[in-house]
């Protein structure tokens, strides 16, 4: 990874369009399901921050990263917006895991809280996501950001989903 | 980019903490405007994004990028988490613009809403951050993520920052 | 006021319902003109609380109000209920202003930071709400809460609203 | 209640300084038990809105509360302020108690999520808040506000508080 001074990190992913056209007329657990266990690609930013999701079940969803260099701020310390993409991801597959065939949903809004910093040495985490209201229209959800070793508690976040029913 | 299906990106940044060792001693808009404007090396989170800052005054931040595939969700849209890490990094920066030297920042919490769906078609956006209270040891922040071309607002947030005075 | 140790206040409301019924077949912006101007009568909220909605335009909405001691909580300050029910009126009302005969909205969440504390002594307090975002399903609006006499900023949110559109 | 188309309630308070004065020395936990158990008097939010503490243990508050016509709003259900104000009362308390003799602590900000309409019909409502975070300075909490008979999620919320700790 180092060259001198020089760090580089190469990117691979496949096109993100195989996912969204696989899911035609499939629940979005099943999708879901296929991506978590491999049969789909992963999407690209997991690929480009450094996450992977592990597990997902109805209303449930968790992933797990390696906080990297390449993802550090101007302080010393991995940027705000690793912990954010997690937690937005845990969440919103937890969402995505209770839509019914041809549904959707978009993310209306995502409030995170910082409660320790992450650094390379914190070593792997685990992000959980579990839905907290589902209706018809819209659903909520919260996520928790851990580190794996120790088990302490990172960053938390809630977040509102719209649901768009199929016509 | 592309080879067959799949498709790679290349990253490369410098040491980390390379911008934390020169930042002893000086304000926090010196040590920005020396990263803004090319003294010092972007932070590694800016390149595997694909956002640079470009432009900081006292109480202000504005960033610049490019939506590309490697951000993409697997519902087919720029995942949640660039709109978040660029508004962060607007808002933090802005609050960092106004730290004394030796005084550091942590970032509480952020809040986004997200308002229209960012894709590579949506090209260039640009991102402002403006403190919104700054008071001893606590600052409040907002910031706004637009499409350059457009002008439509994409994203919008608030954040709470920690200040913490050197001894 | 006082008797003895004890104080007493005395709230007057009408009918909660006059003003729905009368929201029929009228715009959102008409039907909060008759309410702030004095042809319907304001809501049980407002004098529960001690506010009134000064002023409505598309888009705006404001209120002032005058910390109690009716409002403290059990630190010696007004409780927080109170700038986030003035920053949730404001903002609801400035989305409603912008509501078509026969569609409702519904406020799906709100964000306030609460930047100065405020008490008997901050005197009369003004908040104004704004649509940052309308689109045709979902709304957001910011809101800021000052001192009337000083300028200086007590409290601001963001929330995020749904649109009901009539049948 | 009502006389002619008119309401009124009145509502009666101890003088809001009788708590934070009898606070000097003690822990946070200690002070909270005398108000909920009714050693001390309850704040005057508490009476305004129609809500009372009813259990406190370290790092856990409850509260419950009878919507009534007095909180409604103008489109026909309690406002936001109601919920509001019981999960930062519950919260904060959930942070209060918590405290050391002598520290203090204020309230950064609320995020709440209104998942169902709070009418009279609801009836009795509960709020739960607990910490998530506890640090030196920073502490997280989230809340639930839930329908008693139904058990129903009306609303929920996440806060951050800062922690002044005694010289």
């Amino acid at each position: 990874m180092k060259t001198g001074m020089k760090r580089t990190r190469t990117v691979t992913w496949e096109d993100p369009f195989i996912v969204p056209q696989a899911a035609a007329g499939r629940s979005g657990l099943e999708i879901l399901k296929d991506v978590f266990e491999g049969r789909l690609p992963p999407p690209p930013i997991a690929e480009t921050m450094g996450f992977t999701g592990v597990h997902v079940e109805e209303g449930k969803a968790s992933f797990e990263g390696e906080p990297g260099e390449h993802l550090y701020n101007p302080i010393g310390v991995v940027h705000g917006g690793f912990a954010m993409a997690l937690l937005d991801s845990a969440m919103g597959c937890s969402v995505h895991s209770t839509l019914a065939a041809g549904d959707r949903y978009t993310t209306l809004e995502v409030k995170t809280n910082f409660v320790r910093p992450i650094t390379v040495d914190t070593g792997r985490v685990r992000c959980e996501g579990v839905v907290v209201y589902r209706g018809s229209t819209i659903a909520t959800a919260e996520g928790k950001l851990f580190a794996v070793t120790t088990g302490k508690l990172l960053a938390h976040a809630t977040t509102t989903c719209l649901i768009v029913r199929a016509k």
